[in-house]
């Protein structure tokens, strides 16, 4: 249970830190300065949001069993539990495998419109996901979906937005955001398809039913892609899955590689 | 006057390492096999040449007074000197600022044609460098640059074709290959314009007269940009400089990231 617990705040902790981390690499990068730094504090809301659930998720990590404590992380940091973890330790210290963020959220920027239909589908998932996370019988989840759910709702409002403008736009940002839903569609279904942690914390009543959000995430998907003219994918596409339980594309190697160096080099190194 | 000869021998090597690493990413992405296997036998090569190379400077290193090993490396590992340095801690431990490769070789891929014109450029220098190196009143470097040299041959040899495969082909892969000599050329000028090591390595007759050098190495390249009926920048083009002294452009960090990931997660792991 504990353990189950601990996966199922990773999971929703490491989709926001990855997808945080991806979004900042467009930082001084935008399109125009105005986008730029509204897509930078999407950036910071999503880093909000990991650190949050990391703090939890230690603390959750600390109070397990030394029997629990010994299979979870795979990564050397964990293998002596002489030091309590920390949010940090969560963020710089575990390697690939002992990530379970969902494939989707680590693939590369791509051009505006691939890091669009990567927004707009995951945003769509947060506020739903958010939305019913605030009835959980987890006070501490109930509450960081309650904040979470107010920059929810700002992130799919602005992505849903791009993805309309680009598809109603002209001849080439249609193709060209037509050919990003296409391609980062088979990346969409491992969101709302439940995991072991998604269905025991479910049973728990800490956790929601993602198979009953399915229909409601599809509907308000195809809704903005009907305004912005463009085809909608097919439900009964394949869909790439494995990161939620640790296996990953090659791209998580490369921004942990990144985001981790510094610790990595000076461990322990603070601000 | 040895520390000069380890900052000599650290531009040598930090040439080969990076360019290597660089090159070696097209493993598996090459335009077809033949020459996939081409790109990724002259990345070996180049890591052969920095290994070699390192195993050196780790020697000279290891003889330097306390005094001035204290100031020589700034990255934390070198702070206490209570093991022996390596070729593994010169290569997997060292911070970007301690890096002296010359700018051209950290600079991305981008297309073949990029790729190809880096390696031109590098390929011309380190033909003449090793050429001249190969009479080193310092008997390891002869003998270094004797080996290297067989190897640089061929590199050049087959980055000279490209250059006029590509510059004497398409309309597009004329295009595209000026556009990377044009780019590329603001690099070139760093490996031939003597540093101060450079100088000091010259007058104790074991480096090189890069200033003599310089118009040896301009008649070659134009000699087979003629030959691939290219356009030849300007001699007095605006040249970058800073690698050879330890001031990088953004790229090195990221590709230190990715190379150094595995020591700094777990250190002194071997095969």
């Amino acid at each position: 249970m504990s353990t189950n617990k601990l996966k199922y705040l990773l999971q929703l902790a490491d989709n926001a830190l990855i997808l945080g981390h991806r979004i900042s690499e467009w930082t001084g990068h935008g399109p125009v300065l105005e986008q730029d730094i509204a897509i930078t504090n999407t950036a910071l809301d999503h880093l909000g949001q990991a650190r949050s659930l990391y703090q939890y998720a230690a603390e959750t990590y600390n109070q397990l069993s030394e029997n629990d404590k010994t299979d979870f992380f795979a990564s050397p940091v964990f293998l002596n539990h002489t030091q309590p973890v920390t949010e940090d330790t969560l963020a710089y210290l575990r390697d690939g495998w002992d990530f379970r963020n969902a494939l989707l959220v680590e693939q590369p920027n791509g051009d505006w419109a691939y890091t669009i239909a990567r927004s707009f589908f995951y945003d769509h998932y947060s506020v739903l996901l958010y939305t019913a996370l605030k009835d959980s019988s987890d006070a501490t989840i109930a509450a960081v979906a309650e904040k979470s759910l107010k920059e929810a709702l700002y992130h799919h409002r602005w992505s849903s937005e791009w993805v309309i403008r680009l598809g109603d736009g002209t001849e080439e940002s249609k193709a060209r955001m037509q050919e990003a839903i296409d391609e980062r569609w088979a990346f969409s279904g491992e969101l709302l398809t439940p995991s072991e942690a998604d269905n025991t914390m479910l049973k728990a009543g800490i956790g929601i039913d993602l198979d009953a959000l399915k229909a409601t995430w599809f509907t308000n998907v195809e809704d903005i892609l009907s305004q912005a003219t463009l085809n909608i994918p097919s439900k009964e596409a394949w869909m790439h899955e494995g990161g939620k339980t640790g296996t990953h594309s090659e791209h998580l190697g490369y921004i942990l590689a990144e985001m981790q160096y510094m610790q990595r080099a000076y461990p322990g190194m603070e601000w």
